[in-house]
Order: structure tokens, then sequence, then C-alpha cells
């Protein structure tokens, strides 16, 4: 469940203002300084990534066309070019669920005010952003209604009713759907909406160890995610009891990191429930012993929020930075037809290079406008992230050759058409594997190991992202809290790694001096 | 759009008693006669189709795990066996649409009541029925703000911001999500809900055949979905003025109908929309010549009530039929060990069965759960709609070969194991077209031509599906329906099919007697 991003939403002081969105519009704020391309062309963003992270971020999902901001704070339209990225997602991971025979489902957006205030320490992580129907054209509804923020307790009452004997076990659905946090500050397109769209995994199982299984497993398809599709390295880790899912037993998530902002992002989340819900929800089964028991159960989410990830990550001051495989044009052809040259036969060049790799299966288009420039149309598929530019110029045409340059370094080399296919298909199988490099390598230079107060304050201050050894007390972390909160938002805990360095032994928690009983991320996040 | 469902929803009294889904659960009511089957089995229905056919498809649903009852009123739970059939329809959807060049995004749920109410007729509409969102959390809200019940006020204003120049079109989009229409009686799960899911495309185009020939295009994938994928037939036609979307220029859909009730239900619309939204919203561009010019759209739409009609269509008193190419288990396989047989053998040979059938994209699976007899399973598969039974015991084995059973006409044969995936792709195919051909029969037996009122009266009272010439005039219309309200609702236009038969010179109108201008079926409706 990104169940845990409402946890954040409580930590409203965490959100800094370099981080914010600015609403609405972002092309309102397009006046000031420009970057020449943009003089050029009229396109090329007015911020710079490392000068003011949250409106380069707003403008570059508007003018790369993934957003339109809407007339309700907090809700944004997902345009084609983003949602074609959450649908590859989706092609991906509804199979693989599939093979683990989950079973999609569809509950109510719907959820009455009793049975969502049945778990009391779940609905008080939510309550504060329940939306409520209370009216329907001109009448005022009997009792109000809640939108769902998650489907936990809109779910669980028919799991008590479906779930009798072992033979029902486990139960595995999975639903993709809009949810509604009605959020009141900061929110940021993508990062943190109003109303998102996800899937969310409910499971109950006979044993906790089936439960516990699933959870990594799960928590293995969101590392796949991030880390093969959007290119964006991630950590598999273990949530504080602090930050844990409200109401569940343990939560683990994927944990990624924006280097401009220093901040830590929860990517996904897999959470096991244990019987907590099942004891509330009355989920009981006769097992195979005929004894009356009680079932295990997990949730897990990922959401749209992965896109504004790949964004953050990726992106860079000529606009966004799509990897290869989530891209839906992977490579865009582009004619350069100099005056006096043979026109027709490099638009027809164009027209066979796009044909070629298209019935090899890769995206491919070409851009055959004849009121824009070749100048205009590099700037404009740079904007929006295409992997992979070729040019097709007279020369090329004499050489029998295509020109291709990389999005995401710029790098330009020539390519005998004869074995066109092989070289695309080589450049973008590497493009997808220096993107995720480069990012770990901006992401890894980040990390730094403290062992002291001393040395975590500082580290905080310089945006790092810190691994500590920790005695795993929830008093300590609240206190570590309190001492770092300013202007900049609190460190807290992110996740405590699955693989865990080794302890050399009476090493000592950095924050308290009690013996440290795990290594653990810390900083600023999202 | 089933934009027009919501001109239905005015019409409330032509629901009547017998086609209503009882409400709260079927379940309940189960206590009376019992069939045969149930007595022995635990299984079966309590009501009979052509007896109770509002209890009957509230059974059947409930007990063939479609559908779940939620606690409030009027919203459903679609369960996996329902879900599956709703993806295999979006599986051959989506892809045709994104061969037209229509290309998906989300827009949010929400809207503000300023633009709700930009187009008159439309929210005139739609108002009724509209769920408001009033508080977040314990606030209340500045400005009430409603959930969509369709998107053309929330996605219009942002077209008109998009769309500059004659190159910006056609403008093509899609979004599968739910929608609310909070109407306040008669539920019936799949058909009319307050909550459903659908999608709906928005199209803008330069001219109006372009518009005009997308509305057709797009009509005919909807005519597929209906006759290759849920072997329903239906009638391609135009809606009156009166039945038309409201705000729109012409409305065309797909009609089915359901023999047993005598109604016709409204399958799936593709309106055109004309300039009417295009004026109110200001979508205007630059056309080839420099003119300033107002762009033609276009809307379109299918939902779950898709399901809600094969079920109607094609059950029966044993549970649900479904036909083969939307069924997620077309073949189910029964291990039939009768006392001091070779169990293990049979067992292999179930699971070698379903491996050859799954290894060539047929969808089988085996039920060799030991807690239940062969007669409870076939019962309990029956019930579930699966296609195809197979049943393998002693003699099967001996024999080398297996005994097909067929859920929509109950033929045994048996077939040898050496031929069987050619045997079982014919069967299935056949099924498919049975239940086509089964439906078509029963649909054509209830249409009758009528020429004179006093043919109409009586035809209406013998639940016909009839087909009148008419002069096509709205007050006509009015007036017909003024004539034929009664317990059961009246009668209406459910369309002029697109092919009209030949009418003769001189033909009148079989309400009015002025002259007819084009043959409309007629006749009560969902």
């Amino acid at each position: 469940m990104a169940g845990s991003e409402e946890k954040q939403s409580k930590a409203k002081e965490t959100k800094a203002k370099e981080t914010k969105a600015k609403e609405p519009k972002a092309k309102a704020t397009s006046g000031g300084k420009k970057k020449e391309v943009k003089k050029e062309t009229g396109l090329g963003l007015s911020h710079k990534k490392d000068e003011n992270f949250g409106e380069w971020y707003s403008e570059v999902i508007v003018n790369g066309e993934m957003i339109e901001y809407y007339d309700i704070s907090g809700c944004y339209i997902i345009r084609p070019w983003a949602m074609s990225i959450w649908e590859t997602m989706q092609s991906f991971f509804d199979p693989e669920i599939k093979k683990m025979k989950i079973q999609n489902c569809y509950f109510p957006l719907f959820v009455s005010p009793t049975v969502l205030q049945k778990e009391t320490d779940h609905i008080e992580g939510f309550a504060p952003e329940v939306a409520w129907v209370t009216k329907s054209g001109e009448s005022d509804l009997e009792v109000p209604i809640a939108i769902r923020p998650t489907s936990e307790t809109v779910m669980y009452p028919y799991y008590s009713k479906w779930i009798r004997g072992h033979r029902d076990l486990p139960l595995k659905l999975n639903q993709w759907c809009n949810v509604v946090r009605w959020e009141f500050s900061n929110p940021t397109p993508f990062i943190r909406s109003r109303e998102f769209l996800w899937q969310e995994g409910h499971t109950a199982f006979a044993t906790k160890e089936e439960a516990d299984a699933e959870v990594l497993d799960i928590l293995e398809l969101y590392r796949r995610i991030y880390e093969e599709f959007l290119a964006i390295p991630v950590i598999k880790g273990k949530k504080s009891e602090l930050e844990k899912f409200a109401g569940g037993l343990y939560t683990t998530s994927v944990e990624a990191f924006i280097p401009n902002t220093g901040r830590g992002v929860q990517g996904a989340t897999s959470h096991c429930l244990g019987q907590n819900f099942s004891k509330m929800f009355e989920i009981n089964f006769e097992n195979e012993k005929g004894e009356k028991a009680m079932v295990w159960q997990n949730s897990w989410a990922y959401s749209t929020r992965t896109i504004g990830v790949m964004v953050m990550v990726h992106g860079d001051d000529k606009g966004l930075v799509l990897p290869p495989k989530v891209a839906s044009v992977q490579v865009i052809v582009i004619p350069v037809p100099y005056k006096d040259a043979d026109t027709q036969g490099i638009f027809d060049a164009c027209n066979a290079t796009v044909e070629t790799l298209c019935e090899a299966g890769i995206r491919a288009s070409a851009d055959l406008r004849d009121n824009y420039s070749p100048g205009w149309k590099y700037s404009h598929w740079e904007m929006r992230g295409v992997p992979l530019r070729i040019e097709i110029g007279p020369k090329d045409l004499a050489n029998n050759q295509v020109r291709a340059v990389r999005r995401d370094n710029g790098a330009k080399v020539d390519l005998p058409r004869d074995c066109l296919l092989k070289k695309v298909e080589e450049l973008i199988e590497n493009i997808q594997d220096s993107l995720f490099n480069a990012a770990k390598q901006k992401r890894d230079a980040c990390i730094q190991i403290v062992k002291t107060w001393d040395e975590f304050v500082v580290a905080v201050s310089q945006k790092k992202l810190i691994l500590a050894p920790w005695c795993d007390e929830e008093e300590v972390e609240k206190d570590v809290k309190a001492r770092t909160k300013g202007e900049m938002g609190a460190a807290k805990s992110l996740c405590s790694p699955l693989e865990q360095p080794e302890m050399p032994e009476g090493t000592k928690c950095f924050a308290s001096g009690k013996p440290a009983t795990k290594w653990t991320y810390w900083g600023r996040s999202y």
C-alpha cells in the first residue's frame, strides 16, 4: 500500500520549498531568464534542475506533455505521454502477479463510515484526508459516504464472508483503481496528489510463513519495475515501527533517492498486516485440524508516483529523459532536407527506417511535419525525452547511413543503413543500462556512512543518504526527528536494508549511544 | 458514452418489478422451493429464469461468483470471475482503438461545479444523479466538488487549450475509469449501478465527415464485442431525438434484447456531439485557410453493463453460461474416480489433459479437490458457466478417451485422447457459434413488424421487439410513451436500424398516421 504515503502526509514539515511544484501552471512562470535554445526555438526550459528543482520539475512535466495542471488543486491530468509509461509497467506487473495466482477484481469507490472506522490505528492514519460525499443532486445523503483512501476496510468484511475453511486459502486479489487522499498542502504531480492511480493487492494466508514469503516476492517485482524498467536504483528494506503502515505488522519498501534535493522517496510498499485486520474483521477459518484460526494478511501497492520519481531522477535541463523500456516512442526519425536536396528521397529513407525498426518491435516514429525546422524538432523531442534520435540528411542518403543521437548523453554516431536494426537495438539497450548506471553512481555518491550524532547532523545538512548503525528504538527515532526539525524538514529513517552490512561487535547507535542492532538509512524524504 | 444510460434513469417508470434485482443479498431469499439439484448438492438455483427473472438474475450472479452485494446500495463488488471477462473485452478493444491512433490518458475523478454546469442540456440530463464531495476529514470544502458522471465537461476545457491549429487535429483520447451516477431506485448489478467501469473515448476533428466516419468505426467495434465475444446479436442503429445523448448532435447505439423480459437494452453508444460542446468550451482552431473554425466532436463508451447483458441472455436454470471467448476457464477437467479405480492414473490423465490444452492456448483447469464429489463439481462448474466439462473415469482411462459435456446444450461426447486438442478446439468454436445462433433465434422470434396502433399495443403487451414505420417526430414519440405508460413501463423507440428495410411508397406511421420516413425498433427497455 502506498499506505505509508499517508504517513508522510502527516509529516508536513518534511516538505521544503525547493521541492514544491508551483501551481497553477508552470508556464505562467516562464517569463524570466531563458536558455539559449529557448530563444532559438520557442522551446526549452526556463529553470535549471540544479538551480530551482521545484520549478524545473513543474515545467518539465508540463512542457514534456506528461501532465496538465487541472482547475482543482492537487488533481492533475495524466496525458498520453505519461499514461503509456503507466501502461507499460502494468503490462509487466499484471502478468507477473497472475503467474502468482493473484486475481483481479474491483471493489467499490465508496465506503460506509462504520466500516471505515473499524480498525482504529488504520483510521487514525487516514481520517484527516478522507473525502466525504454528503449530497446527490439536490438531496442530502442519510449518512455521509467516504471515498476510499485505500481499500483494506472496503474489502475485508467480504474476506470474512468468503473465507470459511483452509481450502478457501490463500485468497489473493488485486485491483487497478484510483484512490483519493485529500491532502491540504504541497501537492506535487505524480509524487503527492489528491487522486492517484495504483494497484492494490490484498492477500490472506493460513500461515505467517506464506505471507512473509509473498511480501518479498512482491517487493522483488517492485524492485524490477524501478531498476529494470525505470532505470532507477532502489534499496529494498524494512520500515521502522514509526514509519510502518497504519495497522500493519511490518512494512517493506523499495526506497529511491533524488540527489538534487537530497530526499529519499518511498517507491512502493509491501506490507505484512499480520493478524490485526483479521481480528478486527473476524476473518477466521477452520484449519486442517478442525480448529478455528485467523488468517495472515498482506497488502501491497505501487502507484503513479513511480512516474514522478523517474522524471526527477533522469530529467535534465533539456527536458524529460525516458528510459527506452518505458518510452512510448523509443526512436524518433527526423528528416534534414537542406535546400535543393532530394527531399522525397530523404522522406522515403525516414519512412523505410521507421518501418524496419517497427517490424522488429522497436517503437519508432518519424516527424515529417513541414512547418517545423529540424532544429525545432530536435528540441521538441528532447523535451519529451525520446531516447534516440535518428537524423537523415542528403549526406546520409549519399553514404547510405543515418546519424543517431542519444538523448541521455548527446553522443552522435553514424550508422550504416544495412546493419541499422542491430545497431539501434544495441544503442537502446546501452541507453537503458547507462541511465541506470549513471543514476546509481549519482545515488551512491550521496550515500554516507555515519557513526556519531555530529557526523549525522553534518550529513543531513549536506543532503546525504545516510547509513547509520541504530538501536531500532521508536523513542530514539522520534528524538532524531525532533532534533533535526527545521525549515528543510526533519530527517527520519527511510529503511533498514534487507542486505545488512556487517555490524562489528560493540557498534553503538549513532543517535542514542546504545548498542546498535541494525544498519538503517536516514535522510529527509518526500 | 453510456450517456444515454442516464436518459433511461429519468424514465423510472419503465422499470417494472419483474426485472428488479432483489437487494440485499439474493442468498437470503433462497429459503423457499428448491430445484432437485439443489437438494442433492447444496448448489443450484432457487428461482427459474422463466418464472422469476429478477430473482433468478440476482441469484445467478451471486452464486456464479460474478458479483457480491455491497453494504452501500447500488454499489457491487466485481469478483474475479466477472473481472476477467471485462479484461478480455479490454484486451480486444484497447489495441483496436490504438490502431486508430486513439491514445489513453487519465483525467481527474472530480469536476468543479462551474465547469460541470457549462453545457445546459448536458447538465440537465445528469444533475439529479451527481454525487457531491463537500467535506474532507472534519473540514467543509470551500466549494462542493462533483464526481464525474461522464467526462465531457472534465476534458473539454483542456481540448480548448491544446487545440490551436489544424495540425493539432484530430485529437483522439480515451480513458478506462470509473464513473458515478447516484440513482435512487432500482439498481441492478452491471445493468444499472451507482458506480460502474467503462471506457470513454473523446475525439475532436476538423471536419464533420471525419467525425461521422469514426462514430461508425467505433460502433462496429461495439458490435464485435457483443456478437463475436459475448455471442449476443445486436442491432446497430440511430437513436431518436428524444433518446439521444444530452447535448449531442446524434447518437448511434448497438441494441440488445432480453427475450425473457421483453426489454431492449442499450448495449453501448457512439455519439457525434457536433459542434455544441466546442461552442460552449470554445474549442476553436485555425484551419488551412487561416480562418477560425470550431471542431467536430465525438464521444463513445461501453461499460460493465455488457457483462450483465451476457448473463441475462445466456444464463439458464443451472446458472451462468459463458461464451468460450470470454470465459476465464474454458474447459474444466474433473476426475471421476470410482471405488477401487486407479485414482492416480485418473489424476495423471486429468493433469496431462490440462497441460495439452493450456499449451495450445486453451484456458483449461482441473478440479482435483478430494472433499467434493464429481456430482457436486459438475453442478459447481455449471453454475459458473464453464463452456466445456471433461470427465475422466476408469472406463475413459481404459479406452484412452475422455468424456466431454457441453454447458450450452448438455450434449455429451467421447473424445479419443490422441486427437483431443483438435476436437476440443472444434467444440469450443462450435459452442461460441451455437450460443450466438441460439440467442439470435430467440431474439428474432421476438421481432414483430407492426403497421398500426392496434397491432402495436398488442405487440407491446406480448413483450415483442417491435419494428414499425415511423414519422420520426418527437411529439409522436412522447405521445407513444404517454399512451403506453403502465405498471410494466412505457414503450419507447430503441433505435432506427442503420440497415433500413424497404419502405413502400405511401407507408404510414404506426402511431400518427402521417407519412413514415423510417423503420424504427420500439419496445420497453432497461
